[in-house]
């Protein structure tokens, strides 16, 4: 099979690409073609076989999934946006990208005709929620994003579910909890410190807490995420239904649960580099956020979160560091 | 102030064209200047002050939307769209008129500039809930539509609501309820009967019910979804917040209870006149549609529904049959 990423140099694009370099295979279904795509150009996979081909294109630019579509690929992993921040401060670069691009990603594929009809994995997030929310947000919800990004998603997951349902392609979106521990250098996203306190001690540096230990929040890591699209990619799409849009399962969590998975990998010496310097825009940003999902649809479809931040923090450790810990 | 009608030729719009000319103004606001646009010329409202003009305008056509905000009119009902047959039969037209045209709308109103921020008023539809439904729907349930119609008006919905937040425009969208006592021919679309089985025999004309008499459905007259339209078009929406689209109060009943009022004013002759003819094809279709409403938020907003099916068998013989019954 052909297996196109549209976003691939992304945090979660690049892993997922690893990934399939190495296991070869979706499902039993070998990989014959890898494309990998995005605005900067994407990594080539380590222990690749071969046949993965990358290419350095933007996105948002009119023809470009027309092209990226040309060749058919069986299978699209649509991962590209612009990040919610950017989204809001660049109202319509927000828009042409996240919602021009994938539209116009969805268009490319109606107009080849009825005899192409891919499986297409769109990632969404729980942005399409705003406040005021349910303690713990039931799939039947409704979307109503406070921001332009939320407001992209929530439109694409929409189209995902009518040209699916028009069987144009096969489509699913997955709503991603916030990855975390994400790798590299901390970012000032107002979600970055959920990820800078354990990644930052664990490597024997400083990270800044904003807010309280009792502020909970809604967690996977990147293995979890990875792990999430591959199912996506070979889950029978007749269980999900005309309602397409799923919670991903996630760890519901605080931030003193972090600290104590911190405590138990690097001691009370990862602990003390923490610096706890309230922020309340921080707080208040935060308050309107997703707590806790239930997710019992997923998990029947056999989305598998993880389970503690142990797990998380071992994961990361893993992955990111050599399984050496600092 | 001046007033844009898009959508004056169709049933709502051309009822409300007739209210405001007849009113003159808009909760104490004098209406200077009244412009009627379709695609069909829109008839001049009868006792009009001479300050209404008409617009015959494919809506979707690319520059038709930046033609009609040019002058800036203070308040806008938008209420154009393909109907949902034709959108699901036609998908490419059903997304350029409904969706890509209200975008080229709320564009055309942005691009403006932050000197012209209108009041939106835009009709949206009970289309936007799919199957499976709780028999009671509250405000905060999911929009998940089961057609393209009802995905173009719920892509809308999320539109508004951001050009909202971002004080592009002040804009409301109205879910209205099924429109009853429809006046004009029978029409074949699936509710038609709805409609049918009082307009017809109210007029000694025999029609056709589809259906059993324990169907439960949801209904507005057109005199009551008239009043939505004006009272959201003064509603202060500092006191609606940042969710925009509200579902229009309405009456839900059985097609025995509107047996019943046909009874009262028509008399058993009346009833005979309905045949029964059931066919599983509608049954099946209406198996799927939203029933009941809890619609506190909406009345506590001060939108006002019909209490009973004789209010809307009588503001239709008022308004449709010059007061006379038959």
């Amino acid at each position: 099979m052909h297996v196109l990423i549209i976003g691939a140099a992304g945090m979660i694009g690049r892993k997922l690409a690893e990934r399939l370099a190495k296991d070869g295979a979706i499902a039993g279904n070998e990989i014959a073609k890898l494309t990998l795509v995005d605005i900067v150009p994407p990594a080539m996979p380590q222990g690749h076989s071969g046949l993965a081909t990358s290419f350095t294109v933007d996105f948002a630019l009119m023809d470009a999934p027309q092209a990226l579509i040309g060749d058919r690929p069986d299978l699209i992993f649509h991962l590209a946006s612009i990040v919610s921040g950017e989204a809001e401060a660049d109202f319509e670069k927000g828009y042409l990208v996240n919602l021009d691009g994938t539209r116009r990603l969805f268009e490319a594929i109606r107009l080849q005709g009825t005899s192409y009809r891919p499986r297409v994995v769109f990632t969404s997030s729980i942005a399409v929620y705003g406040a005021p929310l349910p303690s713990e947000i039931p799939d039947d919800y409704i979307t109503q994003p406070l921001t332009s990004y939320g407001t992209q998603k929530a439109i694409c997951e929409l189209l995902l579910a009518d040209y699916s349902r028009r069987a144009f392609f096969d489509g699913i979106a997955l709503r991603l909890p916030t990855i975390c521990i994400r790798p590299g250098a901390p970012n000032r996203a107002a979600s970055g410190f959920f990820s800078n306190i354990l990644r930052e001690p664990l490597a024997g540096k400083e990270a800044v807490l904003p807010v309280s230990e009792d502020v909970r929040h809604w967690f996977a890591s990147p293995r979890a995420a990875v792990g999430f699209l591959l199912h996506a990619a070979s889950l029978d799409l007749e269980r999900v239904g005309p309602r397409r849009s799923l919670n991903m399962p996630g760890l519901s969590a605080t931030v003193a649960d972090e600290i104590a998975a911190l405590r138990r990998f690097g001691g009370e010496a990862a602990v003390r580099l923490i610096r706890r310097e309230s922020d309340p825009i921080i707080e208040r940003i935060i308050s309107g956020w997703p707590r806790d999902f239930n997710v019992r649809r997923a998990q029947e479809l056999g989305f598998v979160a993880d389970t503690s931040f142990d797990e998380i923090v071992r994961a990361h450790i893993e992955d990111e560091m050599d399984g050496t810990g600092e």
